[in-house]
């Protein structure tokens, strides 16, 4: 995004007006919009609000903008043509549309991240930068000399990766399948939008974990269901929680990330998940089940999925490479029953017509390469030297006033603060003093939770994020007056 | 998609029965589902019928599939664990969802694609192969030695790709904006459903050219929108009709494609776009504009958009590379105000956290590169070329059956028969004789028109395509025992 030049010989907030009216004529604000205000304007150009307050009044002058107390600052509709014009009441559009924008505090996350890139950030559910094979998809970009078809593709998704998932699925997680039974999607973040969209209707009840990633979606309250809760204990998800709903509220489906769950990091049991698979045959219910964390696995063989073990077809498995490679190929899968997939393919086409099948060629080949074994051996190193740097951090700054589970795989920690705090303040403070984390409200119904993502900032950042999280920690109990 | 080895010393019916045993077993086909037809599966898997019903036979013989007698080949329930399991319904699940399945007449459409890919494609609405910058793509990816991050991108789009786009809009399009304004999609499909979705809300109207893609779009009825139709004629939508709506039904926003219509071709008249803008404007309506062929335009300046003319910001303007470089690239955008990319931009990351970063690095590099104006300006003339080779075939094979207006752009020519036929029946003979175009009501509301697209068959296929098309007509027209 532009910055003012302070080499220039113009003054800043001369620039900055420039750049205002430019961004005004060009549409960007439409006449009668709004501007940001001084304060967020200044923090996202990293100049002192008098600067901006010059450059408004700049704008002002020139009849560009109109300023009302208490309204903020906006742009004049006179300038823009002859009266009576009419703009269309754009945010009146943006705020009355169907689908639900995201969580408060994940949009106030997302905002903090952008303004202030250097935040220590325990937030984003990914990689760092370091950990993506970035490397070997470069090499697998330079060997990219067969491109003969650019065409709208198969509309399940590209055949040579469905093909090398299929492989995959069966020598790293015992799931037996073919390319026709995979849907390749845009992360699992879609397999669970259509999922949402196109197998349940406005009305339908559905099930998920308590805390979990899926109660953080506003994306299912989008689509009209009923969501309930399944309790999370240190074994995950208790089966007869789920005939309970069942019998309830004709729960339609259920939602599961059986290892290494997010954001608890708890492994599912193996009594729970036969008793699971038991309780969803005999009762018809299917299961989706996302299992994005298996393979980071920390010196353990992680436990088989359920679709492993789905002898009666209960089963829509999901996952994808976001958490094992780099979230930005934007690669994910389904492996269903094929009147899903068909439904689901015929669906997406009118979505969005499909994946680019660049990053689909690139993925197919990195699972083939000799490079996919080693980059998840070095991963799985360094997440589990990223955790544990993690705890001890933790240990060290807020020895009594937080516990926890040491997570066995995953990106996350899931974190009980022993003396709750108010979490959207909590969140304040540690932006303030340079850190991000994601509050437990987000996820979960209990209160006093925070998630640590120790897979997202850089190992040296670490110590130093736990130690800027303490001081804001203490800030709130002892108020802001306290030492 | 597996095919049996006529090689091979095995006969080809036991082949058959292994890969449908280990499909079944893997989860494709489910205890209770229906496998498909006898005759699909021997026409999918080009074998004789006889090698399917033996293959069917040896399957229920190892007690896997039961046949009854009218309602076809199942998957045993007995075999697979013991009773009283139950699978899911998933046809159910996958029929009771929300969002509405495709047209039939383009499901159809995309079946026969698949099953017989060596048809004459005249209803693909893309360009062929060859036409695609392939050979640039590829020298392009080549190059890419600098990728240092893959993770979760802006949630608008990568920043060099919307730099990059602005000025490729400044300088082709004739629109002033700047990278915060755009944001990018999966093609013009993701931004028209972004905007059905999140705009709009169920009960709200809109309005749409008729014919049009857009009428095409169950996406619009799965919104819940009321859709209302806006007679195209040969100077496009008329400015009155669309007050006349507003002012009736209390249309929420119009959708146009000003250029090169699809499907009619059409241009919309220089006065009409200064009325329509200015009865936008008089009305606060806003027009989204689907520009996505101006750059095909044949020995003409393509008319500025809506966009460039916009002063009170009453127009969001969508495109995409689909048309004019490759489909495969999934590369779109849309130019809208601030508010509403914000929130778009927030909605997406709900649906699929955005797109790849790795084409959008390469559409970026592309739109910079010496490759891009030699690749448009070899575009044209193709395109020119095989436009010419489908009238002079649609003239010589149906002379005095067929009526059109020549189009100076897109990819598409818009056809009236002069003797309305039962489409449905014509699209089955016509396949039936090896070619497939898109029949007009999918479209319009008129009857009798065929849409064909010459960008997308090769230009040695177009006069035996058309030549297959007549004698479907003529076999129409005369009867299935006629001459």
């Amino acid at each position: 995004m532009w910055k003012p030049d302070r080499g220039s010989d113009k003054p800043l907030y001369a620039q900055i007006a420039d750049d205002l009216a430019r961004r005004i004529s060009s549409g960007e604000f439409p006449p009668g919009t709004r501007l940001p205000s001084e304060r967020s304007l200044a923090e996202l150009l990293g100049v002192n609000r008098s600067t901006v307050v010059l450059a408004f009044g700049e704008l002002r002058a020139a009849g560009i903008v109109e300023s009302r107390t208490g309204s903020g600052t906006r742009v004049s509709r006179g300038g823009w043509g002859a009266a009576p014009k009419q703009t269309p009441n754009w945010s009146r559009y943006a705020e009355d549309g169907g689908f639900l924008p995201n969580l408060p505090l994940m949009r106030r996350i997302r905002e903090a991240l952008s303004r202030h890139p250097s935040l220590i950030d325990f937030a984003s559910g990914e990689l760092s930068a370091d950990l993506a094979p970035a490397a070997e998809i470069a090499a697998l970009l330079r060997e990219q000399d067969d491109i003969a078809y650019l065409g709208y593709d198969n509309p399940q998704g590209h055949m040579p990766l469905r093909e090398a998932l299929a492989s995959y699925l069966a020598r790293y997680r015992g799931i037996r399948t073919t390319a026709s039974s995979v849907l390749i999607t845009s992360g699992s973040q879609q397999s669970l939008f259509l999922i949402a969209q196109c197998l349940l209707a406005p009305g339908d009840a559905v099930a998920v974990e308590d805390p979990s990633y899926c109660r953080s979606l506003p994306m299912f309250q989008s689509a009209g269901l009923r969501v309930f809760r399944l309790p999370v204990d240190e074994h995950g998800t208790r089966p007869g929680d789920i005939r309970a709903l069942r019998k309830k509220h004709r729960v339609k489906m259920v939602f599961l990330n059986p290892n290494y769950q997010n954001p608890t990091g708890t492994v599912l049991g193996a009594e729970r998940r036969k008793e699971l698979l038991e309780a969803a045959s005999g009762l018809g219910l299917p299961i989706v089940e996302d299992d994005p964390f298996s393979l980071t696995a920390f010196g353990e063989r992680p436990p088989d999925p359920l679709k492993a073990m789905d002898a009666d077809g209960s089963v829509l498995y999901i996952g994808s490479f976001s958490k094992i490679a780099a979230s930005g190929l934007r690669i994910g899968w389904m492996v269903a029953p094929n009147a899903i997939v068909e439904r689901l393919a015929d669906a997406r086409q009118q979505m969005d017509f499909g994946l680019s099948v660049i990053p689909q060629r690139i993925v197919a080949r990195f699972l083939e390469s000799p490079y996919f074994r080693p980059h998840l051996e070095r991963l799985r190193t360094e997440l589990q030297f990223k955790r544990d740097l993690l705890i001890d951090a933790l240990r060290k700054e807020l020895p009594d006033q937080v516990e926890f589970a040491v997570p066995r795989g995953g990106l996350h920690l899931w974190c009980r603060l022993r003396h709750a705090v108010q979490d959207g303040k909590l969140l304040d403070e540690a932006i303030r003093r340079g850190t991000v984390f994601v509050p437990g409200s987000v996820y979960g119904s209990a209160p006093g939770y925070v998630r640590f993502t120790y897979a997202r900032p850089r190992a040296e950042d670490i110590g130093p994020g736990v130690a800027a999280f303490a001081e804001a920690l203490r800030a709130m109990e002892h108020g802001p007056g306290g030492p």
